[in-house]
């Protein structure tokens, strides 16, 4: 289960570090350099063609597929044959650091050229890829290119998304040179995908592993909330008379920390209000209007439904208290998405040959390979962050070898499935 | 004190809906159309050349002075005297109705024309004034122009507040062509200061009066507070590691509504949080900063001093239980200001003499008459609104006959104060 070589992780290092500059914004609290990329932007363009080029440097062949999906593929000896997918993104939030996704597409690459300098030709094809728009940070749905490609989601309704200013998925695609003209849906199931990804939180490096074997993607449930209450002057406008949106998104995100407090819902509930747009949005004006949104999470799908069904009844609750009117939309919503029990194995195996400690861990976030799952075996390697393992946020960290120990495993396995008749 | 004419309240009512259509948009919720003419944009532009235009068609010999304030003069028979000043403001909130400064600005133009018809000459000089931003929404300081008339605010600091998009107060007059070059500081205290506004609120309409008397304006005190927290993912970061800025603001908000209900700070204390702005502001990061303001009015002095050091303790305590940091600068700060008892005691006997119910009110919203009140005797006329007496909003709705009402009480007393010697 262990390749008799290794990646070069001073390489891999500098290839994050020179990605980590297209994008590249000076966070003026921190002092610390962060990354900005949202999906589809120049800067994601820019980004794009980097990684293109380096693939085309590490001899693949490229191709664009009609959502902007990137593959490069090395051929195998037996070509035919079904090839082993190994991807992630390189969008980012709009306050990133330069691991998130990037680790996974670019220490793919590094894979790919080590294969050509040890002269190993697998029996496989091996492809490498990345997928557009995974955060959903500018279009509001999350893992686009991937559900596409694995057909959750049809064409025409991505090419449709708008962000906040209008433009669309499909005009921001042909705007950068990313509208590529190959069919969006995978023409055959991956024989595997595996993906090596930060695990953006402190378990890993709290308890002193190295590797995470990831056992699935926890349950994900988005609501959009439209809060219509009545603008009015904040002088003069009597308490009593008042229906102020902005006090009635205050009290749901006040209630979602109260919610967590009861333990009700399993220590692994997390829930976030992200985004709070009040109208008009002045000092002295009661909010008539506010958009805000609800990011649950949940281990347990029983949990989240539950957390679901309960933060909902508190929507009218807060809406007859306030007088105001909460109008929801579920913008994004998963169930529990387990790995497959075949690739956690050979990461556990390939972790514990190269003498790196590691266990079972659940993704609190959703990746690429949440969709892949849905059509092959797929599997993911984590690998920890500094600084409690925080992301989607420039302080993001994970060292050299932090880095290389997940790619070294990501190898192996990679090794594993593409040596397969 | 009651002249033998009365205005044309049906020739008030078209000029305020002529003005009311610069600017205008239609309020997509409830298919009303409001007014946006926020100061110093081009609609402000628009709707001061309109008035002016109106100015110089009712005989006034128009000047604007360096900090864009408008005035126009009709002669008296002792042109030396010191004139009466009649003002307001017609500038305005993004979603405002019709009524809300205009009415003082536009009903005073009524009365410059009757008294022309009617061959009127007063002894002392009469001016009708508009004055720049005083709804303070753009550049956040309110009553800019009048505070620079009568020198609580110096013209280099008016001239470089900036607009959430940086643009000054100067290169903004410059642009519409309101940098005029008539010094801002009157050159004389007028003999007194008059203004009829909308109430803003429920109270005269509710007790069924017609003219309010206003004694004066409540305390207000604006803070905007910079939250900083750590933006982080919301889908991995655990609860108990979360700064989460949007959270401390929420408690915020909610704590000011406790302060209400708690009654310690009197029933007439008012609490606003009207602008929240978080970022990155997306569904799926904590919020690792927002810029959120507080409004609170007080029409007892020491009341409004105990509710803003209760407040800014709360301030500590949420920065410690969310481990975030809460920065807060005062923004805008007055005490009560009291307007002069002769010109309340005039309001009265000039409603009496019309027939029309009224009482005392102390005003909720500042106004340009709590500037004037530090250099002369100023006073305030205010007229009742519907619909609770919403204001800030496309429903602000006064009636002709209560437009018509305030405006006959404001020609009363200015003629008792222009005919003195």
């Amino acid at each position: 289960m262990k390749a008799p070589f290794s990646i070069d992780r001073a390489r891999l290092y500098r290839e994050l570090a020179e990605l980590g500059k297209i994008g590249a914004y000076l966070d003026e609290r921190s002092g610390i350099t962060g990354v900005n990329r949202l999906a589809l932007t120049s800067a994601d363009g820019e980004g794009r063609r980097h990684v293109v080029e380096r693939m085309r440097s590490a001899g693949l062949s490229v191709c664009i597929d009609r959502v902007g999906n990137a593959y490069g593929r090395r051929a195998g000896s037996d070509d035919k044959l079904a090839p082993v997918l190994m991807g992630s993104h390189i969008d980012s939030v709009p306050t990133a650091g330069r691991f998130d996704g990037c680790l996974g597409v670019l220490g793919a690459l590094e894979i790919v050229r080590r294969l050509d300098e040890e002269r190993v030709t697998t029996r496989r094809p091996i492809v490498v890829g990345f997928f557009t728009d995974e955060e959903g940070a500018r279009f509001g749905t999350d893992m686009l290119g991937s559900a596409v490609a694995t057909g959750r989601i049809a064409l025409p309704t991505a090419y449709a998304l708008k962000d906040r200013g209008g433009a669309t998925v499909r005009g921001e695609l042909e705007r950068i040179g990313f509208l590529g003209e190959v069919p969006e849906r995978l023409p055959v199931a991956p024989h595997a995908y595996l993906e090596c990804h930060i695990e953006q939180g402190p378990i890993l490096r709290a308890r002193g592993l190295d590797i995470g074997v990831v056992t699935g993607v926890q349950s994900i449930s988005w609501h959009e909330l439209t809060i219509t209450g009545k603008s009015a002057h904040a002088g003069t406008t009597p308490m009593e008379l008042r229906a102020d949106a902005g006090v009635a998104a205050a009290r749901i995100n006040v209630r979602l920390r109260e919610m967590i407090a009861s333990g009700r819902y399993g220590g692994g509930m997390r829930a976030t209000m992200g985004a709070i747009m009040p109208h008009p949005g002045l000092v002295n004006i009661v909010p008539g209007c506010v958009v805000a949104t609800v990011d649950l999470r949940n281990p347990d799908d029983a949990l989240m439904a539950a957390s679901e069904r309960d933060i909902i009844a508190y929507y009218d609750q807060v809406a007859a208290q306030e007088k105001v009117e909460i109008a929801w939309r579920q913008t994004a919503r998963t169930e529990f998405v387990p790995f497959a029990a075949e690739v956690q194995e050979r990461v556990a195996a390939a972790a514990r040959a190269r003498g790196l400690s590691c266990d079972r861990i659940i993704s609190g976030a959703g990746h690429d390979a949440q969709e892949m799952a849905h059509i092959c075996r797929a599997g993911m390697v984590f690998v920890p962050g500094e600084h409690d393992g925080i992301s989607h946020n420039p302080r993001e960290l994970s060292t050299e070898k932090q880095c290389g120990d997940g790619i070294d495993v990501l190898l192996d396995v990679l090794l594993s499935f593409a040596q397969e008749s």
